[in-house]
């Protein structure tokens, strides 16, 4: 047995998502970087391969040099997967060589730049049959988990209404005018596609109403605004929502909340109860009845499922917190790769995590909610 | 210098709008009831002024007959105002009767059954020039005044977005089947009105938001829901707003949020930092800020404006509630009354109280809100 | 059947705690205010009654007057009961006087200005036989009553460890040699007694511990300190506490706990859970427990007993605050006169109220407190 | 430049505080673990080596073993320090043995079994000049390093009172009686030392208070006590405390307080402000003012600190939790074992962590906190 060994693309000096991949690839001891393209320019991705301690022959120029080396390197030494945590519009070419090269794949999200090459994707990972993974981190907390799994085990009965929201207010001000790079690719339409504020987060929320509570959004109804003048895409919107158990919900993204940090929270409320979980405080879920006290569910404490706590590593109030979320979804692939290796199916447990099935949903998410945002029609069907 | 003396219509034995009407009128010492029709049932309305330590002759039978008989009393005796706490489709009847015989009147909410009366009787109201109020008793909240004089003068700058929602969950089985008194009107169309939980409690979202922004809600694209069977009237709906200065916004009003109590909650997002209070621990306003740490401002305490600070009874820390809110109404109509008296206009501080425009716009919230409900376009012009 | 008659001793213009005596007498109906001396200054006293809207002949300049010319008043006219809203030092002599003419009392607390007072003024209660209450009006919140029920029931087991504070921070500076009335006569030694912060709020931290639990302290250990130079009465203190089934315990109260306003808190372990109270969001009890969630017990919500619900005016969700619990005194108080007006014992729950019992062990409280703050000694017993 | 080289000693399977270690010294990608003796049974020891990924020739069956061989390996392979996560009396031991063979420490706390093994190892320490960190990890939250920062600046002025406190519950039952490892040895006075809860959680409660406002602890009071029947050390303590400046405190620890997770929070108080911070939301800083509003300082957030943002890795809103500030206790170590290497010192940000002089003063108050406890005299001198 020995670490899975993990190869980079993007996450250079200065980037912040790469730095998150990195702690939450290293945090639970399963896998281990070996090599990465950190940049588009070559002279930066070196540098960054020295902070990470990597030998320099293992850094490359470009994604594609490392996929090809890499492949002519042993089994016994060469990468066993990539991450990906470059802007939108290089997801899919690297994804699409890695995976055609017998590299399995975690990218971050959204799956790609748009739906065409998300159903592309989704293709080819069906082909190969390598396990693809969508860091769509907040499905990494126990919480969320345990959520899911009450929802599942019928504990709120039918389900009625979901109201999922994602407040930040870090673009409030024309933040891409000043030199901020994170600001940059995401109001390009360019790099970060067809959304903004719905691409970037709104697609998170999505995720989380569905994976929570299983559901599937059929119908919707958006406005989307850019309230920052100069800005190319919409920085925030709010959508009604259907569902196909004729539930109903309302889903809000924006990043001009000014003050909010990352608030995203999600509400569900059924027939005999509701939840409510906040990510800013995230080791607790408020679980509401219609004849019983408030609980609060706690991570890895009393009443908790093993669905959650199979994702919690320390005792109770002891704060988990987004790295170890983020963890979570790197621990059950780099298992799932594993499982991979020996041909075997991975335990039930580590075969949750988001997939391009998720990549496939999110893209059409974003599709229909710009057409949805410019028409005068009520609804838009999903 | 005497009492303000009020006389009620409705709120008996068992009814719980009139004992809060009772309970904030004789909160500040500045009111006393001194007559009542308290029951459509004479006997009840006895037994009722019973409790309430009248004597017998100012107990009537019919809200008729109270405005008749009191008008014949001297004027150092007979009541000085009615207060209306009926269900909706007796608000209008008693209210033109009493304005017509020169008695001041404070109307529970919505105003009336329906928009046309509601136009009626803001004529009335301007013909007779008798001071009315409407209790949305939520603006009453020392926190609430504090956000709107923040808005207003600018703190926030330009208001983008507006998030009021107002969870419930009583009506998430069919408890108007029961003998539920208070289920039982607000489900019948013939006694609530055009509008379930959109005119009980979306009525009073909407009249907060305009209240503490100072914005009109100009299009509104709802989806209004009956999830409970055999109901008559939504119990759960969304709204996308927008706003006068082009803000944007969401209305949620919802009757079947399984678990939750009485969640009112208003988030304000302009230019330059956001606002958030909730009517469960009404005396904290939290303001956010893009620049500086987040603040929750106490009711009575540091930095706290006159406009709010006037409507606080004790020193902070010492929790004022929703009676206290309640009777804030009461006493700035009951100054407003003794002005009236004198000849003289109320102190500014005394005038804010919701009347009968706020009235007028609630009914329109109904009717649009009800409409765009049915409707297939996205818009629906207020 | 009619009001409950109340005459006032003290609380004219500009005191606080009397204007919070009349609105939580006003509050359930159930009293007026009839006559009143306000003010040890018979002008200030009559500008009070004005206010109060009483006839000039029923506004005294000294409680003696008003006992004496009340006792001449025939029984249907007269006041029924005095309340106390003085300073410590002017509690005891028109509490015996009231008493010795028939009058029932309310009193403020601590109940007197020492021991020796407080044990005469239990003589005379004993011997009159009439209703004597004391405002430690804390035992009034509903939160509180759930909780001395659900520990009364056994819900926690046998108790252990009982941590109750008192944070305030308005004595930070010394606001005594400004010209603030509440901090001059508080910081008075001949005024207030032998504690300062122990007297004012550490007794009702000690009231509050003991009528939870229904456990007696029965040793102390007391560290108190005068931080604010000048100061004449110690402003913060921390107490170890035994209690007489062996728990232990922890009690601080401060006035120079800067920023904080009037922070009461409690929290009771015992072998099977533990509660936790605060008395600025005071509609929420929260009870933790070893072997299941953690569960937040709100005011007149499910799960809640009658000992607690008995006490709720308006459905949960709807926050009652400090005037409301303080009215829960005077609407015990009041029904408990009206009971021995008619030669019956009060139902139980009017009982439920604060007495000269309370108010000795209260200044038995402050007695050994300073003895222990002065000992070299450990333990001091109660 | 290469990652710093980690053995450890202890924490092998099923040890909760090894695998906490480990994650630790992972996150940040600036140690690897290269050799353990993980356990005193060689066969665990082995097997542990192998879940960690480790050559078996780099597991060894005692630490002394790991010592001796390790320094035979070459200067590029061997370790450069070890982590010491085993129970208390296997503390000093190890230390002494390896900063006598000249590899650096890094040990769990308290430091020793007992002060005088303290006091013997700060002279190795002083005289190998060799880097020693003691895990008091919860110094490594951002929001204590505000705190600290805020109250070295002078922000809240002259320090007054401090309260200190750390309830669990997870002892309220004799769990040591059952096979549960963490219990049996933290109960075991032969394995513990001197005291329980003092010892366990008490001295990071002491740690805390003293780091936070850089007073010493001069004077203690404690009462100490065993609840659950047949335990042979304490599971309860209150402590009154003055400090060097005269503020007074009190110091809780509990492991009987059923319920409580984890929930160690401190709040000092000065001359024109109050500082409150709870473990269980880390990444908030209550700031509470004489004169303006409460403010909540957030992790990362406007108006931080760099002594506090520089132990900060993601952005605002995205929570870090215990992991992160126990990695930062690992990275400034690291940090400073890569300076002593490069025979420089460290930077200022990097030698910000608990050091051998802490454990000293740990050892000193668990011997001062139970000799007050068995004392009769009020105050004992620390």
């Amino acid at each position: 047995m020995r670490k899975i060994r993990m190869g980079m693309i993007g996450g250079g000096r200065g980037a912040f998502i790469g730095a998150v991949h990195r702690m939450a690839a290293a945090l639970d001891g399963q896998i281990e970087l070996v090599c990465g393209a950190f940049s588009s320019n070559p002279k930066k991705s070196k540098l960054s391969g020295k902070d990470f301690f990597l030998p320099a022959d293992r850094v490359y120029g470009s994604y594609e040099e490392m996929i090809k080396k890499e492949k002519t390197l042993p089994v016994t030494e060469r990468m066993d997967f990539v991450a990906i945590v470059t802007p939108n519009h290089v997801h899919f070419p690297p994804a699409k060589m890695a995976l055609e090269n017998g590299f399995h794949v975690i990218c971050d999200k959204p799956a790609t730049f748009n739906l065409k090459e998300a159903k592309a994707l989704q293709k080819i990972v069906k082909k190969t049959g390598l396990v693809f993974a969508l860091t769509h981190n907040y499905t990494g907390y126990p919480m969320v988990k345990q959520a899911k799994a009450m929802i599942a085990k019928g504990k709120l009965g039918k389900i009625r209404k979901i109201v999922v929201e994602y407040p930040q207010g870090w673009l409030s001000t024309r933040l891409e005018a000043s030199d901020q790079k994170q600001a940059a690719w995401r109001t390009d339409p360019k790099k970060s596609g067809a959304a903004g504020a719905m691409g970037d987060i709104g697609t998170h929320a999505e995720n989380l109403a569905e994976y929570i509570t299983g559901l599937k959004i059929t119908h919707l109804c958006a406005d989307l605004h850019t309230f920052v003048k100069g800005r190319r895409l919409d920085d925030d919107g709010s959508v009604l929502l259907k569902f196909d158990n004729d539930a109903r919900g309302v889903l809000m993204a924006s990043q001009i909340s000014a003050g909010e940090e990352n608030n995203l929270r999600i509400r569900v409320y059924g027939e005999k109860g509701g939840l409510d979980w906040s990510q800013m405080e995230p080791n607790t879920l408020t679980a509401r009845w219609l004849d019983k006290p408030v609980q609060l569910l706690r991570t890895g404490s009393a009443g908790i499922y093993p669905e959650s706590s199979n994702a919690t590593r320390i005792p109770a109030g002891h704060p988990e917190g987004y790295l170890e979320a983020f963890a979570t979804i790197y621990l059950n692939f780099a298992q799932s790769v594993r499982a991979y290796q020996a041909g075997k199916k991975p335990k039930k447990q580590f075969s949750d995590f988001p997939t391009i099935e998720d990549g496939v949903r999110g893209m059409q998410f974003i599709e229909k909610v710009v057409a949805s945002g410019k028409s005068k029609s009520k609804w838009t069907k999903f």
